[in-house]
């Protein structure tokens, strides 16, 4: 009567602190010893292939644990020491995928910031200005997506954006507006034409700041030009990838009404409005990528 | 040298109550007088179609703004008076879809769940014990898909729960066990065969209680085999739907090792984790489900 | 040039689930095995005492750890098996003040809800409706408190609440209404007289029934107002208490406004406001409640 | 039968983002404007006085609304243009107490940290490495209380923290340590001698930084031991103020047992830990500090 149809299993949200001993890149510390590095990892691992026996009899052979996962996560890094998340998640989703009973691996790193404090050797600050991602899909078959990108990173322009000459049905009310704030909290990710072999650091600095300069340098019409923009500047600055798709909420910042207190509101006093928001969403692709040539992202 | 891939654009959130004056469909109130009824939802919509120019030029003239959809929900919630979240995600798809500009419209509701006091008429106390869940995707070309579900549904079995002969890499360190808790987060949809001619409360009153009889009621080897029973069991009890999407976070519930104070734990004393969390994920089809024949869930 | 103030340690948010095995009070279940039990809290501890050596000098030889405090948590619970939070608190509290460093030990327990499924001996389902809580602090020389409460009890009246006849100041822009939603969250905790002798769950279902009841019963004038007459009927309800102790967030309904559409809104639409929110609290005494002559809550 | 108690009422989290056109104090921008100034505050007031009436009866007439606290945040800081949180604080506080019916109030202002993008005159990148708070208790008898402090800020030494010596108890298992991983999330607040006539904004960064270079600079013995070192340093240079207290959080770091996959783990890979955590609390007072003689800081 019923039958299995697409499922595969995971561990979520392994937290993973990895420091490497001596092991910063930058110049000498203040007390003269060398300078510890460090990752704050959460690592999520999904795995895909013919599981079905566990689901239909409760036969358990073919199952690799998410508690397998979870060791995987902390020994891979351990013996390894990679830097880059891209790394860890290629070096994971390859372990996994070289399992026989595995199809399909799909590893997601969220990297967790912090900053050096001064010149001290030892000690760290968190700097969550926004959360770092990268996404690895190994499959049998098909072979590697390779996806970094980021979240969380709040912009906002306090002028240069209006918004006006939109459709006006039945239930539009919204005035037209020549100068409004602008806000949003990006989440960025982009495809890499080839997997594998790339400074990954650098490239995702290089994404980074064309994210955030288009979002400041864009004179906006609309969240969506904005949007459109950050994406090409992206492709531009970062000729290793061929897609960036981009999801912005709008962060409403609403002028607040002075007027029953005899009060001008000049553009200066505004309400931040946490429900609704609105959500602009789009990918922008290289002119050469491949229409359909991926694996999928989530 | 870039050019715009699949975009779109909708409100998130929109929080919204309805209160039906004196329209419970249940007896009379305490006080004599008719007792209200209540509906708790949270409404997200987004719309696709052809909207590049605003993404290439800021050019808004076809953009149906986020502020009109966030309207819309309101004026048609209260015109219409939908109490089913099904009903309300239909009507809202089916407008949007039918604006020129959109090919398709996603509608999706969160109903939050409320019980009335004892027998008043006008009082209410909230019962999160899950979220209904319902969303309604319109196409132009290639018509509706309507799913409803849940979230938030937590339980937990004490024993009937083995987990053993699975699969031992090197990175598999954990013990078998004859005898373990079993804990999840029910996340459930199902999509209706035909869309828009279904007693929706009745149908999620039977998939409810089916997901829950049948995670209480399964002898479990696996957290897999549970899942697939849960959602064959909703396709036995719910023959208007076709397909049953799960996922199922596996809440770990750890043996407290209490020797080192000279007591013995004798399933009694458990650590209720946090993170890292298995994740078990499956869909369970009809046998007569056309494979591929469904517009996109999310 | 420095000194130390007020100061102390302890360890939050340990989580124990404990199941009593074939020990439910109730009557036999379905499949005629003996019921389980279930409780499920979240235990925070904390200790006063003079600990200034560790901060002044780094010895800790008058540390009592908070690994150790934990290992209490779960040691204590497996070996008494106490049922109602009020219980294990108190248990805790007087282990913990009876260290010789230790002059004042608080201990807090939320209790989150599960309700058994149907008939089932061995499966719950989560109920969080509201968390229950249980405080004890015990100090050597001044004896002890005990509290219990409540959080995040949602309630919601649909009329039978006005508000009107305020104070107008410049800043008073607010109509007066005549029929507005009432909606809170109940934080609630009330001090016993004597601790150690109740029948802790039935104090409890007084008082929550008493708490829901006034709410669903007062004709209100103000939130002020129904907050009086909840904890009044608390007190009524629960001789054992002689202070109750309330606050209540006004989670604003607004009502939305359909002219723009050629609707009316005849009390029927509501936009559910996050932030902000009014905050009314209050504390509700016995006559005979000694001011003043009770450890602190917090 | 009962009667009322302690009381108050108050707006919770009024969402305020105030631009300063042109108003930066730093030099011109890259394109020649004057750069923007921002500040982002979520602004929470509670009042307290004989407001017995509206609970006692429904009476009204004393009470000034939230929706007005929320309408002077607004048109108070549109008004007067303060660039600190501390000077609006006073403001408002010192407002609402000198309404007749107010005895006191509190106003408590979160500040949401924004740097301004490269030299950009108009353009923020959110920066929540810490909130900023300041709180301002306004008394008509008793005069005024003025803290500032911060919160979320997260500091991490790889190593120069040992924990051993502590006291053994039935319940202690913990192993001694010589060298962990020392991490916590930073509470800190301190009050000003006199309130007023500050350098706010130097003070905060004084502070901030005194707090981040005790934490880094002190080998530990203990978190305790960190922490007094932390609020000695505050006082130190911050002389304006006469007292701090801190709430530091343990944020465990555990490390990974690796031996099952034949691995050495020489202090390099860590499970960051949820819960439970630690929690060490303690007040520093300036050897002048005048005991009791302040208003209550919560």
């Amino acid at each position: 009567m019923a039958r299995l149809g697409a499922h595969g299993h995971g561990k979520a949200e392994v937290r993973l602190v990895r420091i490497f001993r001596g092991g910063a890149a930058e110049g000498g510390a203040a007390d003269g010893g060398a300078a510890d590095e460090l990752r704050d990892w959460t690592v999520s691992s999904r795995l895909s292939g013919d599981f079905s026996e566990t689901y239909l009899t409760g036969d358990n052979t073919g199952v690799l644990t998410t508690d397998a996962q979870k060791n995987a996560v902390y020994a891979l890094a351990a013996e390894h020491g990679d830097r880059q998340p891209e790394q860890l998640a290629l070096r994971l989703a390859g372990h996994f995928a070289g399992q026989p009973q595995v199809s399909r691996a799909r590893v997601e790193i969220a990297e967790h910031g912090w900053r050096r404090v001064g010149d001290r050797a030892h000690s760290f600050a968190g700097e969550p200005g926004f959360t770092r991602t990268a996404t690895v899909v190994t499959d049998r078959q098909q072979g590697r997506l390779v996806l970094a990108g980021l979240r969380d990173l709040t912009l906002l322009n306090t002028t240069r954006s209006e918004f006006a000459g939109f459709a006006r049905d039945r239930y539009t009310t919204l005035p037209e507006t020549a100068d409004r704030v602008l806000a949003t909290s990006v989440t960025a990710r982009w495809s890499y034409r080839e997997p594998g072999t790339h400074d990954w650091a650098g490239c995702f600095d290089r994404a980074r700041t064309a994210l955030v300069e288009a979002f400041a340098d864009t004179y906006s019409h609309s969240l969506q030009q904005t949007l459109y923009a950050m994406g090409e500047r992206v492709l531009r600055a970062l000729p290793e990838a061929d897609q960036v798709r981009l999801v912005l909420p709008n962060r409403h910042h609403f002028l607040v009404d002075l007027q029953p207190f005899g009060l001008a509101n000049e553009n200066e006093v505004y309400l931040a409005a946490d429900r609704p928001y609105g959500v602009i969403e789009g990918a922008v692709l290289a002119d050469d990528a491949v229409p359909g040539g991926q694996l999928p992202w989530d």
